[in-house]
């Protein structure tokens, strides 16, 4: 019998560093499949824990919230759930009452102050955002200066063949997360690259570039030059929150759509540059577009509205004169779910666009304010772009 | 007094949808700032568990191992320690037991079979990793046709000024990460373009393009095809380990390498190809290396071997004639730190090489089996590639 550094060695020597400590966790249990999906539409997760007493699975999204699971053989949890309807949905496990994400799954949910993983349970059919077999566009990400000598992280998506259409210019779509959310969100949770490709793919599209940038410019400015982390928004007064949303305005104005211009083959105009964003990213895409007609043509807000008091008090023009409003604005779209807590929000800000005679396309969908819905909102509005 | 809907309400329509419940978790608590970097280079990390009986800060690479934390206001837990060598170091909690990232931090490590998140504690100078007002390279996710009818993810840096410099052509670093790490672990724990963005700055490297791929080929088949996962490749016998490392050189040589120069402005040539890896890449980076001398002029192993055994079994040629290998490689590195548990089979690869009159250059550190020193070796590494 060998010991067991010997075997660790043998292991080493001949698998030629198949090294089973490269980070800091403990060594290793036995290996965990989590989430797997079956044919038939429903998920197993599991979990390694060999002396927790109760895990949960919460996957509130896809109706499962608070599933106990079971105990199996090498203390790993397990509990099949489904079938699930097609779609991505966040899901994380409550372990003896702490939310983690699934260690065995690398699919996550990038966000300030949760953390979730993300399982994908694909259609008979693909779904708008599946990888399929298409020509496939980049996503790119890169560093810009930003406000207050900070440096600026942008996600960046170009179309298929871009790299090689070199005297082809495009038209770009700026698209912001909401709360908490990164400038990751809309690639790793959105798939917007993937829901690009396929459209594309069936003609369906007009080629653009995407640009996806991060919406909390406090937070960075914080991290940047150390000092304290802002307070949490969401528990702002308004002087707070409006003043955030315009340092995101004019980072998005003065640094991100320059250095967009300056460095892909961008069409500088308003008639080809759109906006969209989700939630919070909503109320900074209708703040910027009210506020800057010469700047944007197409408007997208998914998820979100301004207050009628908002719009009289800030933005007074866009009612006051919907002739040159409805000329501006090639697409002003605005769309949630039944079930989104902003839903009656949503609706006032329809009703007062409808008594201000502005033109504007609206979709209300099963749901609530989730990022299912806005794969649903950035599949079906980015035909609309740029036609 | 307002009533709780009227409340949000109100908060949601001024502010423009701040919407709180933008995923799956349940309403948030306090703002939880973590972690939290003194300019002492002490670090403080707090958890939010108001329910939970013990917390255990799990920091082991800077010398916090299992530290118990103490729970203050609000139900956070909370700890400082330090002062800590500055580096960015992996990091997790444990609560009652389970091994938890820390929500409150958005940098993590992206791994296939653990969660930690990452703290960056800056030097006094910026370090060679350091996001520094320098131009910027960018990072972009490619998809291509891999094998077995897969669709591949690899990341790939494009130095600055790649984009305006369209005549020029730039030779290629392939990079290769550890067991169970993913494409995306040079760029969000090795840094690898900020230290190359850095590199360039100072003239002490040539530009050159980095391609990352996803080492796991095995386990990308299975999840696009639907077949079960394979079982962890450390517990597996040699066949399958080297049979595994094949399918990896075969989608490298087959499918990045000709994706890479038919997309990028590469110089297609070995003298202009460069291999390099930590762990496991670093045995992919051996085997590639000395199975297809025609391929590869610069070679790097960084933590890692390939034993005499398999040497001399698979590649006699490198011994036999150290004559045509000096010639063919202008560079062959190989380096571990002293503390890593593939200390002696390095050594044992290096006294191999030396008993070959093969050359080499090595380098001995400090440190074990470790991202800290993989962002070392790639900057002592990168700056005589291509010279």
């Amino acid at each position: 019998m060998m010991t067991k550094p010997l075997m660790i060695l043998l292991f080493a020597g001949v698998l030629g560093c198949l090294g089973p400590f490269a980070a800091a966790q403990p060594p290793r249990g036995p290996l965990v499949v989590s989430p797997q999906v079956h044919a038939n539409k429903t998920v197993t997760f599991r979990y390694l824990a060999p002396s927790a007493r109760e895990v949960l699975l919460n996957g509130g999204q896809f109706g499962a919230s608070a599933v106990p699971m079971t105990k199996e053989a090498q203390g790993i949890w397990s509990v099949t759930v489904g079938p699930i309807k097609p779609d991505i949905y966040p899901y994380s496990f409550q372990v003896d009452g702490v939310t983690v994400m699934d260690p065995a799954n690398v699919a996550f949910f990038p966000n300030e102050r949760f953390k979730a993983s993300l399982v994908d349970v694909p259609g008979d059919t693909p779904l708008v955002h599946a990888l399929r077999e298409v020509p496939h566009g980049t996503v790119t990400y890169e560093y810009y200066p930003s406000v207050s000598g900070t440096t600026g992280s942008v996600v960046i998506y170009t179309p298929p063949g871009y790299d090689k259409n070199t005297s082809q210019k495009y038209p770009v779509f700026y698209l912001i997360s909401g709360t908490t959310d990164t400038e990751e969100t809309y690639f790793k949770v959105g798939k917007t690259n993937f829901i690009l490709d396929n459209l594309l793919a069936e003609g369906k599209a007009k080629p653009m570039i995407v640009v996806m940038p991060y919406g909390n410019v406090a937070a960075r400015i914080a991290e940047q030059t150390g000092k304290p982390k802002p307070a949490d928004p969401v528990v702002r007064d308004d002087a707070e929150a409006v003043s955030r949303a315009k340092a995101f305005e004019t980072d998005l104005l003065t640094n991100i759509i320059p250095y967009v211009e300056k460095n892909y083959r961008a069409i500088p105009n308003r008639e080809n540059r759109a906006i969209g964003g989700f939630s919070r990213g909503g109320g900074q895409t209708l703040r910027a577009a009210f506020g800057n007609m010469d700047k944007f043509a197409w408007v997208c807000s998914y998820s979100s509205y301004l207050s009628p008091q908002e719009m009289d008090r800030s933005f007074p023009q866009i009612g006051a004169n919907p002739t040159n409003t409805n000329k501006q604005f090639k697409l002003l779209w605005v769309s949630v779910g039944s079930d989104d807590f902003l839903y009656q929000g949503t609706l006032e800000f329809m009703d007062y666009l409808k008594a201000k005679n502005v033109n504007f396309k609206s979709r209300i969908t099963d749901g609530g304010h989730t990022w299912m819905n806005v794969k649903k909102y950035v599949a079906e509005t980015t035909p609309m772009l740029f036609q």
